[in-house]
C-alpha cells in the first residue's frame, strides 16, 4: 500500500502512462509544441486502480517518464490536491462505467500550479493556480488537460478549496437551478447532507432566499449541518425521515436531492408537494461493503422507481435523473463553474474540507467516504507524507510542499487508522 | 339538439341541479344568507352531459328553479361567456375522470356579472365582472361559485377573453414557470401551437428574453401562429417534426409540452438536450373519433413513456406529468391567475378567441375542436342566439345581450355547418 511496489511494475506504469492522459489524447501523437529542454526521466507518484475490488486495489506507483509533451490547446499541471469522489468508490467495485478498465488513474478534479503552456494556450501561463477537470487521472503528480477545462483560482481559495468545488459544486448547483428551479420560499430535501453534495446544496440554497432545507445525517453531524445552513436536521438512522418531515410541513417538499436509489427513491417521490420534482442523482444503496455486492445491487436496481407518464400527470410531478459525467455541454461546465467561482469569491459558498490525506494514506481516505464519518469533502495530497518515517522517501519530490502546505485548511483525521485499513 | 328537450325532462334537470354545485356543496343545506326575494321561479339555460358518447350527448336544456341560495361565502354569477376545452371532448367520451357522473353540467371556466354574493363576502360586489372558476358546471347560465374562485377582470377585458384565460393560461403557466424553468435562451417545443394551450404557452414564452418556439400546426395556420410567436412552425400532417427540429437545432430542445402522449412522447424525449424536461400534459392521441376508441386508447397507452431513474440519470433529463385538474392548491391557483391577469393587464398576453357559439351551436364548437380546425380560443356563449329563427326563443333571457355582444372580440366561423353537425 506504497510506492514500494513501483520498481517491480515499471512495465505496467508505462502503459498505464498513456491510458491516463485526460481523455484519451496519445502523449506519442504529438508532434506539436516543442519544448525539448532535459529530456531526462522525471518520476510522478499516482494512485492506480489495478482492478476491481476493495480498498486495496488503490495503489501508489511512482511511474518514471519523460516529461509529457503537450498537444494544442493543452496545459502541463503540477497538482497538489484531488478530489475524492464517491464515483471513485463506485469507480474501484466496477460499478462506474465511465471508467477505462483497469490499469488506470482515477481521479476528476484536482487544484494546481501551471507548469507548461501549449504554444497557443494564451490566456493561462506558468504558475496559475487553477482547479483543473478531467475524466479520470487526476490522482497524480502530474496532468496534462485541455485549457478550457482549467479555472484560475481566487487569491483567497486553498488548493484543498479549490480541488473540492468542481464535481460537488457543479452537481449540486445544476441540479438545484438547471433541473429543478429553486426559488424564495421552497423546500429541498438534502440527503447526506453532511456530505459533499450534501453540504454544496445546502450552502447553494442559502443563495436564495427564505428555502427550506431538510437534510439528512447521523445525529453526531447535527450541528456542523445546522450551522451551515440545514433548517432541519433528521437523523435517518435512529428517525424514519419521512414521517419526521410529514411533522414539520405536512404537505411534504418541493425539491428531493437522492443519491440514494432503490426504496429511498419512492420515499421521496412520496413526499413530493403537487409541482414538485425528485433529482436522483446517484444509487449509493448499491454500496455496502467495501467489494461489490450483488445482492445490494440487485435489490436497489429492482427498487429503482420507474413511472409512466399517465401517474405523473395525475400526481403533477416530475422525476429527473443527473449524473455529470453524462454532462457533455463544455459551454455548460464553463459558465457552471465560472458561476461557482464568483459565489465564492462574495464569500456566499465555501468549500468544507473534511480532511486531507497524502496519496500513501488513500485507504484511509476512501474507507472514511466509504463509512460516511466526512463532514464535508475528503482532499487526497499527491506530495510525500512528511513528518512520520515513509518506507520510500523520494528525494526528488516534496518540492513544493511548503507552498501546498500553506493551502491547506481542512484538518487531516484519523491517520492513526492506517494500520486498520490495511488488513483489507 | 336544443331547449325544446327541457319540458319533459323537468325531473332529470332538478336532480342535476343539485350536482351542479360547484364542488359538490348541496343547496339543500342551506340556512345561511337569506335573500328571500321574489320566489318565483327562474328559468335557466345549460348544457348537460347526458350519457358518455358522440356529440349528441351533450344538450341544451332549460331548467325552471329557484333563485338559488348561497352559502357563506359564495357568490352568484350570470355567465357571459364559457370556454370550451379538450377535457370536455374527453369527458363527453367518459374519458375525464373528474367529471362527474351524467346527466352533469359541463365547464370549467367562464366569465360574467356578479348577481348576488352571500352576506360574508366583502370583496365583491353585484355587477363585478368577473371571472369564474369551477370544477365543472359552468355551461349555464346562472352559476355558484366560492368568491375566492372569481377574479377581477381589467376593464379592458372582454367576457370571451376572461373565458378563455383560466384553463389555458393556468396550464402553459404552470407548466413553463412551476414545473419547467424556462430561462433566457431556451428552447421549447408547443405541439398543437395553435390550441388554446399553444397559444397561451407561445405567449408566456415571449414573456422570457431570448426563447425559441417550435411550434406544430397545420400548415393553414402557420402564418397566424408566427405572428404571434412561434419560431418555426412546423407542419406535423406533411413533415417528421422530429426530423424538422433537429435541421434546426441539432441537439435538441430545452422543454418539450406534450398534450399528445403515445408514440409523440418518445418522440419528446428523444428531442431532449441535456439537463432538459418533458411535460406530459394530456394524451390527445387517444381521442381519434367522436366516440371512444378503444383501440386508440390502449395504443396510446400501451406506448405512454415509462422509465426508470438509472436511465433517467444516463440522459440527464426529466420527464413531469401536469393536469390541471389535480391541482389543489387554492393558493397556487389565486396566485398564478394575479400573475396571468397582471400580465394581460401589460398587454402581453391576450387570449386568442377563435369562435364564439352559442349554446344552441355547442355541437358546432365541439366538432371545430375535435377536427382542430381552431386557432385560439373556443367560447360558448349562454343567451339565446338573436339573428337567426330560433326553435324557441325564451323571451326572459337576453337582457344583457347588448352588453356581451360588445365584448366579443372574436369571430363565430362556420355557423354554417350546424346542419351538417346535427347527423351524429
Amino acid at each position: 500500500m506504497s510506492g514500494e511496489e513501483a520498481p517491480t511494475q515499471q512495465q505496467q506504469v508505462e502503459q498505464q502512462q498513456q491510458q491516463q492522459q485526460p481523455d484519451g489524447d496519445p502523449p506519442a501523437a504529438s508532434d506539436a509544441p516543442q519544448e525539448p529542454e532535459e529530456e531526462k526521466p522525471i518520476s510522478v507518484r499516482a494512485l492506480v486502480l489495478t482492478g476491481y475490488g476493495g480498498y486495496d486495489k488503490v495503489r501508489l506507483q511512482v511511474k518514471t517518464q519523460k516529461k509529457p509533451r503537450l498537444q494544442p490547446g493543452e496545459v502541463l499541471v503540477r497538482v497538489k490536491a484531488c478530489g475524492l469522489n464517491f464515483a471513485e468508490l463506485l469507480g474501484r467495485q466496477g460499478l462506474y462505467e465511465l471508467l477505462p478498465a483497469p490499469p488506470v488513474t482515477m481521479g476528476m478534479e484536482g487544484s494546481g500550479l501551471i507548469e507548461a503552456v501549449a504554444e497557443d494556450v494564451k490566456d493561462r501561463k506558468v504558475g496559475d493556480r487553477v482547479i483543473a477537470l478531467s475524466r479520470s487521472g487526476m490522482w497524480q503528480e502530474l496532468v496534462v488537460v485541455p485549457a478550457n477545462r482549467t479555472f484560475p483560482m481566487p487569491e483567497q481559495m486553498s488548493f484543498p478549496e479549490g480541488a473540492a468545488l468542481p464535481i460537488n459544486y457543479m452537481t449540486a448547483y445544476m441540479m438545484l437551478f438547471e433541473m429543478a428551479n429553486v426559488r424564495p420560499g421552497k423546500s429541498v430535501l438534502v440527503h447526506m447532507a453532511a456530505g459533499g453534495v450534501g453540504i454544496a446544496a445546502t450552502q447553494l440554497c442559502q443563495t436564495v432566499r427564505d428555502v427550506t432545507v431538510f437534510g439528512t445525517a447521523s445525529a453526531s453531524k447535527h450541528e456542523t449541518i445546522a450551522q451551515g445552513g440545514v433548517t432541519h436536521p433528521i437523523d435517518y438512522r435512529t428517525k424514519d425521515y419521512v414521517e419526521e418531515i410529514r411533522k414539520i410541513s405536512p404537505k411534504g417538499v418541493d425539491i428531493v436531492l437522492d443519491p440514494l436509489g432503490g426504496s429511498d427513491t419512492h420515499k421521496g417521490y412520496s413526499l413530493l408537494k403537487p409541482m414538485g420534482m425528485l433529482v436522483v442523482f446517484g444509487a449509493a444503496n448499491c454500496v455496502t461493503g467495501q467489494k461489490k455486492n450483488l445482492l445490494a445491487m440487485a435489490k436497489t436496481w429492482y427498487n429503482q422507481l420507474s413511472l409512466n407518464t399517465l401517474k405523473l400527470m395525475q400526481a403533477n410531478k416530475a422525476i429527473s435523473g443527473f449524473h455529470l459525467g453524462y454532462v457533455t455541454d463544455e459551454e455548460l461546465f464553463a459558465r457552471t463553474m465560472r458561476s461557482l467561482i464568483e459565489l465564492y469569491r462574495q464569500g456566499k459558498i465555501k468549500p468544507r474540507i473534511d480532511s486531507c490525506f497524502h496519496f500513501e494514506e488513500v485507504t484511509d481516505a476512501m474507507k472514511r467516504m466509504h463509512e460516511r464519518q466526512n463532514i464535508g469533502k475528503v482532499i487526497l495530497l499527491p506530495e510525500p507524507k512528511k513528518e512520520e518515517e515513509k518506507p520510500e522517501p523520494k528525494a526528488e519530490e516534496g518540492k513544493n510542499v511548503e507552498q501546498n502546505e500553506a493551502a491547506v485548511d481542512g484538518k487531516k483525521e484519523e491517520a492513526t487508522e492506517e494500520a486498520e485499513a490495511e488488513k483489507n
